[in-house]
């Protein structure tokens, strides 16, 4: 029987719930060697002094202070010299009054001596020494114990370990540290559905890539975990039990995420409650509404993650890895948020807190603007294009163009792209950013990225086709242009003697594969179509009915191309260079420019600047591999 | 021969003579769970399309969307159930007109349906569906490759690998991942004073634990690269020229860091000169002026370090760690640096470039102040009071309180502390300390914390025994205070029979061992001193001539009793706690009161409350370990 869970709790006593459980490890022992990023689990304190003795801290002669009174240049005094002492080396000399000893920087004060006079100061003459400066006692001598004295307090509990307090332990010869456990969370991955990465996976199964697993375990080491993860069950949901009990059994906390049967449900809420407790199901929060806290067992807590990737890695950010990093002691990077300001008005009104993944991009003052990413919790690109989330009130119906916000980020090594770019797709553009340090390419089409321009998210758009007057209304630089050539791609040796459009409309058994109305290469194949009515006689409309495939729009450049190697489909729209790479014919139907426009505020922008360079080098070999012409 | 450098280079000079060696180890493949933190070393196109399939995205029945056309609440369609289909599994059924599929969240759209009708508009009725809304084609649906489509530039080279990249390589079936390179960075440490943490040390033989080794290590591994100990040669300096062949033969950089002795450094010569080639002997800089660039036969970097520790730390991360992070394609940490405010003047005019150790203190506002860490290069402690370094440039004779600096900390995780304390040194306090997160505390003695106190630097001082009227001059909030027994520390047993203060002056064969100026403890001894004269009618000059020891002041408050229990002094100036801890005989002269007072503008800080906490709270367990007694 699953428990009842009437009301959604809040975010907070989801919070409070997690931070009731214990993930805490025991302690452990770790070689120095092994402790930077460590957290000290008690005090230490020196159990000896350093340096260990009254050590010479210049090059010269260990004296008796009192023996070079009144020396100076005009009236020096003389030593007799009794021998010399090296740094690493027991003094087998004494000094005694009248008598001085070489010495070097760092070797042990000879019985006798109390001061060292500097070697600029004196001078060797027939097996004596001369002294031209007087010293006191102490001078150039570090006393045992300066550094550090046996019995001080070194360093206390909660210190986290950087090259420096190695140093310090180092010092005190420690070469083992008592350092605070790192939790171990275990992940179980739920899905039927799910294959690990590098096996091999059956789409027309409907198997997805695992994709929570890996992005979970790296969330968990960044956090001061150790991830442990299980091998998937598949739909075998005794092995799911089997897995669940052993995770229990093996670590501080066990996560898993969403899995879309509800027998796999049944079975995690199963092991719970037989031999832990379930805290709660459901949290008023978008993403993450279904998230699970409880206990397996004695020893482990557990965590349910929604399944979707990107609502999976946000709930993980928000209520999980605080808790990880609270068990190892570490405190919250302090890049883990930045401040920024909204770009965009963005509406919400569902009465639970938003957990909304964003986006950053600097604007050509370095301010740092923030927009939605909202492809759907779904889309696993998302991953890439959000850079963390914002965490908007239940009661709160929108947030106004230019208001602050404070962005989570997903991870503390995550920085905002040094350029963003949205557009068209196409081959040389894809080499031409490998130029570009830290870019982020949405390849929404030409029409999204004149939108995304115009209200001043994108720093440039990637334009290809006849856009009508769309470029024109916008106030934008060009940086370069190149032009492509477009047209059908077919099967390889073109079976069906395609030779243009005509063939398309006339022949009943040809399919197509179009892309979506955001490309510009749907733009200029409209604008042919709409020629070839005109010739005709009859209309747009008329042909495009006559062409099996036209509406079905698909977003990426390669798909109408893919969809023909695979068989789906007797022709696509697409390029000569994605025909010439996947080896299928092609039939051209004319070459259109692309243009790259910048936002004239951002040209300074390091990543733009540098998108321009490379728009100004660009060489053969990328017009080799991609079909790229200088426009 | 060594070749002659006549000039020092300039810090300039010597980062180019730095970035012209080249570190950069050829690119590597990892398994993707070992990935994250790495930087992709080529980009990374989709090869497949994600999802693979045209997927469901919610749970209903799959339909074609034609035949709902018209249906609402009041006249809903009838469609005939022909079967199911979930996620993980190919559709053995297809959805002909007039029929529907139940399908799950994420299963595959059967051949012929191009919608999902949610559950919730539908009821089953005897086998059959009911439909209560019109869908259009693709609601619901996720077409494949709407996430990423196959060709999609995925992500670029030189990204760095978060979580978030993990789960997009994860979602495109990657499990090996092409990186850059961890440069190998091989330490040969050359004093033949140093020992390895963990072995046995002879002080006597002026031996001192090897600090650089394992510190530089550290600091490697948080550049990015991979550090390679090897083993210490010692005075063997055939095994060292053997060693750094080794080193060089196996890293791409190798470090060593200064040797005091000569011999050690004509080995370096020779193997740099035979193989490689000197680059700059000598920058004008300080600490740091005996930097040594080159390399090192055909495969490996050169860099040899300054001796000290503060020394090598700061050059490390000024001139190498840079080079490190750079070859491994790694960004400086955005926290590696941050901007303060200078707390006092500092002078400083030696014509050449100067890195400052300095330590960061927030003040009541939370802005950061800097001050200066100087007790020598030598001092390893240093390394734990300084959280990094200040620039000064050659021409700048000095920074005026209140001027802002950067400071360029010595690991990205360094934090400026949350209490700074200065003064007395205490056993109890030591205690009370673990119960404040991140606190600094410089046990420099009363006076000296009184000064810092002053001077705004410190949030509290500890300060014991009697100041006469400094305490009183300075504006200061008592947080709390507490008592402790003082006295001399003798052996076990008292075998000379000590019984007070009049014994040490008296009897001419005990030698004595006094604590320094600073401390408070040595305050109140002068007090008895001055009184024991008055009881005799002397002076105290002809007391305090007449105890032998009198002026030899230790810093640290276990010295004296240290050096009893050594055999180096009959008595020793300490506490009961101490000498009990260390199983010594203790004489009483009596009780002194310790008390931490703070700066009233900074009594809300978090260290400086949960100090005052501390104290209001604490127990029998601390007091009874350190003679701590309620004031």
């Amino acid at each position: 029987m699953r428990k009842q869970f009437r009301d959604l709790a809040s975010p907070e006593e989801a919070r409070e719930a997690i931070a009731s459980l214990d993930l805490t490890p025991d302690a452990e022992t770790v070689a120095l060697e092994d402790a930077r990023g460590r957290v000290l689990a008690e005090r230490i304190d020196a159990e000896l002094d350093v340096p260990g003795f009254d050590r010479a801290s210049m090059d010269g002669y260990a004296v008796r202070a009192r023996d070079t009174f009144g020396a100076n240049e005009a009236e020096p005094v003389e030593l007799d010299l009794a021998g010399a002492v090296h740094a690493g080396n027991e003094p087998d000399v004494a000094v005694d009054p009248g008598t001085a000893v070489e010495i070097s920087t760092g070797a042990v004060m000879p019985p006798g001596a109390d001061a060292v006079v500097i070697v600029e100061r004196t001078e060797e003459r027939d097996g004596s020494l001369v002294v031209y400066s007087s010293v006191a006692p102490g001078d150039s001598v570090m006393p045992a114990g300066t550094d550090i004295a046996a019995g001080a307090r070194a360093l206390g509990p909660g210190t986290r370990l950087t090259p420096r307090e190695i140093g310090l332990l180092s010092a005190l010869g420690v070469d083992e540290v008592p350092v605070r456990g790192t939790p171990t969370v275990g992940i179980v991955s739920t899905g039927d559905e799910l294959v690990r990465p590098g096996e091999e996976l059956r789409p027309e199964a409907g198997e997805i890539y695992d994709v929570n697993s890996y992005t979970i375990a790296a969330g968990v080491e960044e956090a001061g975990g150790v991830p442990k993860l299980y091998p998937h069950a598949g739909d075998d949901y005794e092995e799911l039990e089997r897995l669940l009990r052993r995770a229990a059994d093996e670590c501080d906390l066990v996560l898993s995420s969403g899995s879309t049967s509800a027998s796999a449900v049944d079975v995690i809420y199963r092991v719970v409650e037989e031999r832990g407790e379930l805290l709660l199901h459901g949290v008023s929060v978008k993403p993450g509404k279904p998230m699970l806290v409880g206990t397996l067992g004695e020893g482990s807590a557990y965590v349910g993650l929604p399944g979707y990737p990107v609502s999976a890695l946000t709930i993980f950010r928000t209520f999980v890895a605080p808790a990880i990093r609270d068990a190892a002691g570490l405190p919250e990077p302090r890049t883990a948020t930045v401040e920024g300001t909204m770009a965009t008005r963005e509406r919400y009104a569902e009465g639970r807190t938003r957990l909304m993944p964003v986006g950053l991009v600097a604007d050509g003052d370095g301010k740092t603007l923030v927009y939605p990413v909202d492809k759907g919790s779904g889309a696993t690109t998302s991953l890439v294009e959000a850079d963390g989330v914002v965490e908007v009130p239940a009661d709160v119906e929108y947030l106004a163009e230019g208001e602050s916000v404070t962005v989570h980020l997903f991870s503390p090594d995550v920085r905002a792209p040094e350029l963003l770019g949205v557009g068209e797709d196409d081959p040389a553009l894809s080499r031409l950013l490998d130029r570009v340090s830290s870019p982020r390419y949405l390849p929404f089409g030409s029409r999204e990225g004149l939108r995304r321009l115009r209200d001043e998210i994108a720093d440039v758009a990637v334009v290809a086709g006849d856009q009508g007057g769309a470029v024109e209304e916008i106030d934008a630089v060009e940086l370069g242009s190149w032009t492509r050539e477009w047209g059908l791609v077919v099967p390889d040796g073109n079976p069906d003697e395609v030779s243009g459009l005509a063939d398309l409309v006339d022949d009943d058994d040809l399919s197509f594969v179009n892309r979506d109305s955001n490309s510009g290469l749907r733009t200029d194949l409209g604008n042919a179509v709409a020629a070839l009515a005109n010739e005709r006689g009859t209309t747009r409309h008329e042909l495009v009915e006559a062409i099996e495939g036209f509406d079905r729009g698909t977003k990426a450049f390669e798909s109408p191309a893919r969809a023909v190697a695979a068989g789906r489909a007797d022709a696509g729209l697409g390029l000569r260079a994605t025909a010439d790479s996947l080896g299928l014919g092609f039939v051209s139907l004319g070459k259109q420019r692309v243009a790259v426009l910048a936002n004239p505020a951002r040209i300074d922008k390091l990543g733009v600047a540098s998108l321009r360079d490379a728009l100004a080098t660009s060489d053969d070999a990328i017009a080799g591999l991609t079909g790229f012409e200088r426009a």
